[in-house]
């Protein structure tokens, strides 16, 4: 199915009046209303084929209706996200859980819904049923040659579709670890890792990155060989200059301070993008901005301090993605919610006093350095984020909008209730 | 020093037209305004009087200027806070540091500031000078009686000192514990505190309570032996009807949900109040809402339906004291900030609309209840606390109205820079 | 298949000589040696039937070869578990996965290997394909009258399987939680819980327990409705002198002194049993004592002291079991290791000199109590585990056995390489 | 005082018999006996000067008798400490705590009892009485260029007080942090740090090294401009060949992998150093050992092997040092079971089958390497210790012979029971 505006805009009809009041009110408050629009407008969250089903956990998974069946309904569901936040408009693909049969079809069919090829994704974590050798015991980091081997090449595999899609990015997360103390040489898995990766990295194109994400555990409960931002940031120095540190917000210990580490990737030039989610206890993939939203706000702060600072693009100079799984929630309202979280946060970052701030800085006045981000962050910035949609053709709000116009039961209906997307 | 009215009122005339518009915004969303206002303007949380002086780690301290010298001056700085914000009406005094030589002068200087006292709490985790046994080892959970009985009559000694001030209940936090595996009897030093406590217990005046703190670790890093809320419980319901659970929000480990342990004790009739801070990594006694301010907001929530449900008065059934340490800021401004956050979380939790979550939560609508909630937590509510502020004679920015006034400047003037309030 | 003696005999006799000098030189520092090699001898851990199988995670699983292809073919496995080391003489079984269709012939099949059955566990975790409700929204906490009493149903229902098969407990594990703020009401989530418990507990037979366990997160990543031992204790104090308190060790929050819940729950009354396993970062489910064998110890020091403190016979008065998930071993042989780490640290609790401790604890000698401790855990009590397990016809080094009787290639041979067990 | 040779003798004479019976048990089962006692004999940790007093935390501290009134009491103390165990032949000293007014005469005493001086220890976390800028708001990655060259000069002089002292590193740890979101401006305070050390480094002589400590909080709660083992060799890789990083045990997040952070760090060539303590929830320095053994054993284990593999001296290529908290017990029997503690897992790392070890790794056989680790870490190695210190001319159990020689009351009688030790 597909979103007509017509529809949207019919919505939005009912909204409008009383938006239009609530912007005229927060804008009072800010300098620069204009340029905050448009960088919201420009900002664009990508959407991974995985994230459009229903997730769970190892203790059992319980279906929605009307998941997606192909990677056509995948993209189709992407296009329904986009045509309501008009935030959405790439998608990032799993292989082999998406393989694109027709490129150029599924090229045409994206392109008409406004959408584009973000970073493509291996998966060395999982065997496949027509596999030689098993990821059991790890891929790029094995004792085994020969399954370091077959990990590279189906890297590689994964550029080629991704070349073929117009990607220009590959994302490697790799889940090699161990569980018990002895399992494995640290130093060998480490350095084995890096070979691997040099390989891919000779693979890519010129104008490709390759992004390296870090997790502490799960699925390994010891150790994990890219278990921190050190280790992937040692990866990618050693590696050179197309190989960077990707950030997924769930994937640090308890109590880190993520916010640090993003300012000093970006510091090294080295922050590939981000994984958004939230999480309580661990890699918990919940709704963005669901479960501790002051910390996404402090992300964003940094990352808009840093990015200015290096004059590098909001929209388009680091991967932006969301990775959640969707358990309890209808996937396109949990991915809706997640976008609008982001895009708040961010509102809430670009309205920050940055010289007010700075000069509190510079004379360790602390007390009103924490006034200056707590003002930005009790503002109502929702006016601003449904102006940009509205802007750009989509929803003032998406997810009241998604259920008035029962998108799910219409996909139901096509799908039926018993479909179970591809992928975990 | 104390502030004059009229002073107060100059600053605000200043701020009010904008005030005014900015709460005509805010209130169209809300049902039942005048309700939630009178609430806010009812609400007060009480000022520790070991706050007002600056805090230091066991690492070292950096003293500010102007600290108050004497519990005359303490009550002076809580007078401050009171007249700016209107929500401090009370003060929080600490035996052995405290000790009212003149109890009537005492009541009679807090009352001119519309001050009374709020709990008295003992301290048996530091020897004092003149003590005949030693803490080092523990209090009520003592392995030799005599030390017990010490710290029983120190805690009998407080709650007289608490009664000639007015004051209707003894808190109790102790620091009891083990630093190595071996140290202590789990079993035996949780009996023996509850037989101290009992002998504490029986010498309550009729109208009075106590209140069982808890916290997992430090000053001892092995055990502490009433460490979680559980065992608090466990304590105060084999002492009885007038011993309920403190719960200070920096005395939980990694990730614990406190707003449920919040619903739990409230269900069975066994919260008797909070110490307010904020923390990222332990008991880091950060200004409230600091690091995590939809935490504090979920607390609220859960506060608020169950006093609700429960009938209870928001204002007075359950005791409400900030419990910081002020390390790098003015104490008065964190102090200020952090009563500004405590009533933002509340007002925040006022105008969820209970009704649609209900329905939301029978219904398993799990998205539809986060909407709801965060409708609430991202509705920007200052204007509320603002006017529920100036309708008591308070302040409509207490932390602005502060440097304006250069309430420091003028305290460092009496008070030198070299003061050093006493306490920690 | 099944193990005869003579052959674990024929392996023993190669290692004899050099057990009988090791067991000589422990034994010179051994006060006791007979009671203690006793106690050994007569302790078991039950074995899950579950945990025959190779585990995953929701990323996935990696089957191994033989695995038991019914619930027959579970109680071989744990008859040679049990052939080799003697120390695993019953199984408990979970239901629906494993169905006694026949229990006498069951019965038979396991008396025949030494073996009796354990508490049995319901599941209200997963759907059955047959299942009416869905348990998505959690079970006997669902806010649905008819969801509870299907969940409610269901556990009468396995008490009826135990009681055919001569189980005395019901093992009750809730996932029942919310994974987001808002989609949960805590307090009608317990009382909805206490609520069902009781109706289950009036289903018990008279000399029946029912053990309630508590989690702190996963499946469920924002709350769970009995995430603690104290709203188990809660629980279990409400329902009556049935209901007592499982402790999974792997169920508790980072940094948890679980030996101290231990201590209390047994001062309690109050605690059921354990289910062991060790962890590093969450519910990790890897061997038992593979990454904190000291912790473990630790524990069974509460337990030998609290035991015997209360007159408790140390193999029957609390429920023993294993619950790992083998991911990345041979499920036979990590829980061969779980077991001999459970009798090393059980071995190691029985020697500590308890006259000593105790002295050293009346006088605050903290070094003394640490040496006495470390004295007993410094200790090499392999030879006392192998003695144990040699006087009860088992094997002096039961993984050694095993590897070295190829046991696992005859259970390949009989189920192939292709097989799953019944489970997660 | 001073522990003479033959009085140690006599208390070993009574043991001898006992110890060589134990040997010889254990001796059995270890290849290369020799060489194993020959590395356990010339294995030395240092002591910090400020571990011979009585420790305390932000609530209090609780002092000892006989504590050292100068610095040559603390080197007469670490003389009792070596004379016992001989593996204390150095100390470290901490400046402005210890600053040696004759640096001649200073190392004569040492010199006498056997001892150097190991590293030495700058302070910019506290302000000292004539300081002309205060340290509030950090040092080295101070916003006001005067605090940070204040700072900088403090570093430069305590390396010409090590110079005088045969000193061959300095050890920088900085508390430099923020408490709250917005104090810092993360990156220029990285920068600010580097350029900081930049030009201590070029003060560094040709044959000193600079070690760099990471704490990822406390005394600061929001963020810790060192904050972990990245930060860390970020700095020293920047700084070049004579920098390399600290890792004390108890600055790390919960669940942190520590071992293989020691594992990489030897890769790099970047290991300074270790501070050795043990903890359950932050840094809480506690004995060594006393909490995790195991985990001490496993980071030994990397120790060991990545040493040989790099083909480094173990008892000289990299700092050993203690440091703890000595809250509750005897400060220099804390620190004989530290140094205990150390040995036993240096043994028992020595003495795991490493050719074993790396087959099973290269078999992935994770049952059997666990087997081979745990073998050696069950296995009671104090003999081993014993007789290395017995060879040394040490005690066969330092702690036993410490308190059959009264050491503690003749302090006592020399020093008085109300001295307090400088430092914290």
């Amino acid at each position: 199915m597909q979103l007509e505006k017509y529809i949207i805009d019919e919505h939005n009809n009912e909204l409008i009046d009383k938006h239009r009041r609530n912007l005229e009110q927060v804008a009072e408050g800010i300098n620069g209303l204009d340029a905050v629009l448009k960088k919201l407008a420009a900002f664009n969250i990508a959407i991974p084929s995985w994230a459009l089903g229903t997730g769970g956990t190892r203790f059992g998974r319980f279906s929605g209706g009307g998941e997606p069946r192909s990677l056509e309904e995948k993209i189709e569901d992407v296009g329904v996200i986009h045509a309501l936040n008009r935030s959405s408009n790439s998608i990032s693909l799993h292989i082999p859980w998406d393989i694109p049969e027709n490129a150029s079809s599924i090229k045409a069919l994206a392109s008409q819904l406004g959408l584009h090829f973000d970073a493509v994704n291996s998966n060395t974590f999982q065997d496949q049923p027509d596999q030689k050798h098993s990821y059991k015991y790890g891929s790029l980091h094995h004792v085994d040659k020969a399954v370091r081997e077959q990990a590279i090449q189906h890297n590689i595999e994964v550029i080629n579709y991704g070349v073929q899609l117009g990607s220009k990015a590959l994302s490697v997360w790799l889940s090699d670890g161990s569980n018990f103390p002895g399992q494995l040489n640290f130093r060998k898995a480490f350095q084995n890792t890096l070979e691997s990766l040099q390989t891919i990295y000779d693979a890519l194109p010129d104008d490709w990155k390759v992004w390296i994400e870090y997790k502490p555990f799960e699925p390994n409960f010891y150790s994990t060989t890219i278990g921190d931002w050190g280790q992937s940031l040692l990866l990618a120095n050693k590696l050179g200059g197309k190989a960077a540190t990707l950030v997924d917000l769930g994937h640090h210990l308890p109590n880190t301070n993520i916010e640090q580490i993003v300012s000093l990737l970006l510091m090294e030039g080295k922050l590939a993008g981000f994984h958004f989610n939230d999480s309580k206890y661990g890699d918990d993939d919940l709704t963005v901005g669901s479960i501790n939203p002051y910390q996404l706000f402090l992300i964003f702060n940094e990352l808009v301090e840093g990015m200015d600072t290096r004059g590098m693009n909001h929209s388009t100079a680091i991967g932006w993605m969301i990775d959640a799984s969707h358990n309890v929630k209808d996937p396109i309202e949990d991915l809706l919610q997640s976008v609008q979280a982001i895009k708040i946060a961010y509102a809430q970052a670009l309205i920050v006093d940055k010289k007010a701030l700075t000069d509190a800085q510079n004379n360790n006045d602390v007390a009103l350095a924490q006034e200056i981000l707590q003002d930005a962050y009790r503002t109502d910035v929702r006016p601003l984020i449904a102006e940009a949609s509205l802007r750009m053709g989509g929803a003032l709000n998406p997810i009241s909008t998604f259920r008035r116009l029962k998108v799910r039961d219409q996909l139901i209906k096509e799908r039926g209730t018993q479909t179970v997307a591809t992928g975990l």
